[in-house]
């Protein structure tokens, strides 16, 4: 029986996370950042909710220098608000058109910007403010002696290294998705389409203890596959096929993301060469996850088995990424990253080529970073193309 | 047997919401919209991806003012687009911090912003754009000398009047989801936690056809609920407590958003008195959702019989909002929306009174405006509170 890790954490974590952003904030002279997404809000407050689906409300959370995060947040979320350790709420009724908490938000941030007239937000690659832009706009315009910086930097710093508990839960929601997907090779069957076979799959994952795989994805082909992002379809799956499922699942907020394929009857050996050849890189980049070495080390590691390995391109544009609060988290595992590797890192590896034109091989798992080495999340895919009959 | 609508669109059904955009661009004096969400991209190309989740990427199509829309999109989308109605698009290989293709958008942007010199994007009320800031202001200092306007209002117009084929998706994962919501009835168990009960009820769904229920809550607790936003917890349903789930489940994109509420072996005479307030509240704004009639008095008739039943506060803000693509879509049940029902309008009407201090009771329908009345999308609930025993 799996152990199931205890949901949530201790206040001594979210204090840890604001100690650590608030050095990040001193050293760039930074009074207050204001955090709008779902991601950022519940990594610094644990206030955790699907709400952020409905797109109409926003809401907000400063981080001061010294103190306490404060919320601002509409009044459906207060009771939730309260049940965390943050204790600085304000609210206002929300929707309203007239001022959805723009008037509050700046009070508040007149307030904490005393010492360098200077607020943080997410500005930068793989950000997003979650407001309208036209609230945004008149935020700036009401606090025109305040400089606002780029926070995504700092913010993207403390999340990059992941404490025992965060991975405790990305290596359960892994575990359980590595056990669905040896399942699921019993499972799947020629003449049930692509989508039957996926809904299959996510019942499965759910029986076993995910929360839920809010990102399943599949293709299929004869032969091969053309894309690991659109589907599932209607396709049903034929003889001669190879068939691909990703997926994100996830485990009190934290992910998993890595994939499996399958051919079905019986698979060229374009195919079967080809999935040696990611199973390799990935071991290949496996060995390079060292403290010390980058993320461009990984890539490099990887990129070269595939090169040997016949790949003709790539649609991907890197082979792996950051994981924890999000399916895909900075960095990327590119030639140009060099992100330097530390204890507490999740990583995906995840080679991928195209060996035919329009026919594709993507192979990801999912590791840690730690002193002694890298440790394999998710449970090591088949070395061979598995084959079903 | 429940009939299943067919998924997708017929390439008309495109042909019609752009046609009805560009109408409207006309009217606004507006050369190019630049749309950067999954929704609004979805909507007018019919690229249907999950991968959306992934924050990495950025995506862009315009909409010229006339001709069809072009796709600037990552290489890894390219294949995908390719199946839809689009035969315009431009691709980068992305991520790529120095240029995750803000160039291309720039280039294209002059190409299409002659006449007005206008673009609009959207920036008001429900609205984000997706992508960094820091490239959005780019974007901005690239074209100094068009002017940009807000989208927003006419891009909400468009999509506020379902097709038949839009309702007929609604409907459908209505009717499931109330199926699943009867026969929970039978599932619900004293003893298990609120996650557990969830979890059932989200497998059950999935078996029954929905695509996916990514909105799932839940709150309960002795004699009503606190908040109808932040569940599931681990939290034992116990003899005495009144349960709400709350699901925005999906068929082929498109959402159902409505709850149930269920008592555990007895009911206080308040929470009964409660629930028969919401249902009546329910059936008065049923009756308002005619054709010329507004949001306001849809919201104004609910509203009169919470006060009359002893609402003593509410903390939703609305009484219910659009449905569709989203979860919660424009406009809002509010007493100055003032949106004027036309028929192919889609609303959930969703009444929500505080009956004792920390107890709240929400009910949730979901309706389509028609030329002759309103219809009821879901199996409308029980007129008393189920007690389960």
């Amino acid at each position: 029986m799996i152990n199931i890790p205890k949901r949530g954490f201790e206040t001594i974590e979210y204090e840890s996370r604001l100690e650590n952003i608030q050095r990040l904030m001193f050293e760039s002279a930074m009074d207050v950042i204001l955090l709008t997404t779902q991601v950022d809000i519940e990594y610094y407050t644990g206030f955790k909710t699907q709400f952020f689906q409905s797109p109409t409300r926003p809401w907000f959370v400063l981080i001061p220098s010294k103190g306490k995060p404060r919320a601002i947040i509409p009044v459906i979320g207060e009771s939730g608000m309260r049940e965390t350790w943050i204790d600085d709420i304000k609210t206002w009724m929300s929707p309203n058109p007239k001022d959805d908490g723009i008037s509050l938000l700046t009070d508040s941030i007149k307030l904490f910007a005393k010492n360098y007239k200077c607020m943080g937000v997410s500005l930068g690659q793989e950000s997003t403010i979650r407001m309208p832009q036209s609230d945004y706009e008149e935020l700036k315009n009401n606090i025109p002696s305040i400089e606002i910086k780029d926070a995504n930097l700092i913010l993207r710093e403390v999340r990059y290294t992941k404490s025992a508990a965060e991975v405790d839960k990305i290596r359960h929601v892994c575990q359980i998705t590595s056990k669905g997907f040896i399942d699921l090779e019993g499972m799947l069957k020629v003449g049930l389409s692509e989508r039957h076979n996926c809904q299959l799959f996510k019942q499965y994952l759910l029986a076993l203890g995910v929360d839920d795989s809010p990102y399943l994805v599949s293709g299929s082909g004869r032969g091969g596959y053309g894309s690991i992002i659109m589907g599932p379809t209607d396709k049903l799956i034929e003889e001669g096929d190879i068939f691909i499922i990703d997926t994100g699942s996830v485990f009190d907020s934290y992910y998993c993301d890595f994939d499996r394929n399958y051919a079905f009857g019986s698979a060229t050996d374009m195919a079967k060469k080809a999935y040696q050849t990611i199973f390799k890189a990935t071991e290949k980049g496996f060995t390079e996850c060292q403290v010390g070495n980058t993320t461009s080390d990984v890539f490099n590691a990887m990129n070269t088995v595939l090169q040997d390995g016949g790949a003709i391109g790539s649609t991907v544009g890197r082979l792996g990424h950051g994981l924890g609060l999000q399916l895909t988290e900075w960095p990327s595992n590119t030639a140009n990253d060099n992100t330097i590797l530390k204890p507490g890192v999740v990583l995906t590896l995840e080679p991928g080529m195209m060996y035919l034109p329009g026919k594709e091989m993507v192979h990801e798992e999912n590791i840690v970073i730690t002193e002694d080495g890298p440790e394999w999340l998710s449970i090591r895919a088949n070395e061979e193309l598995p084959i079903i009959r």
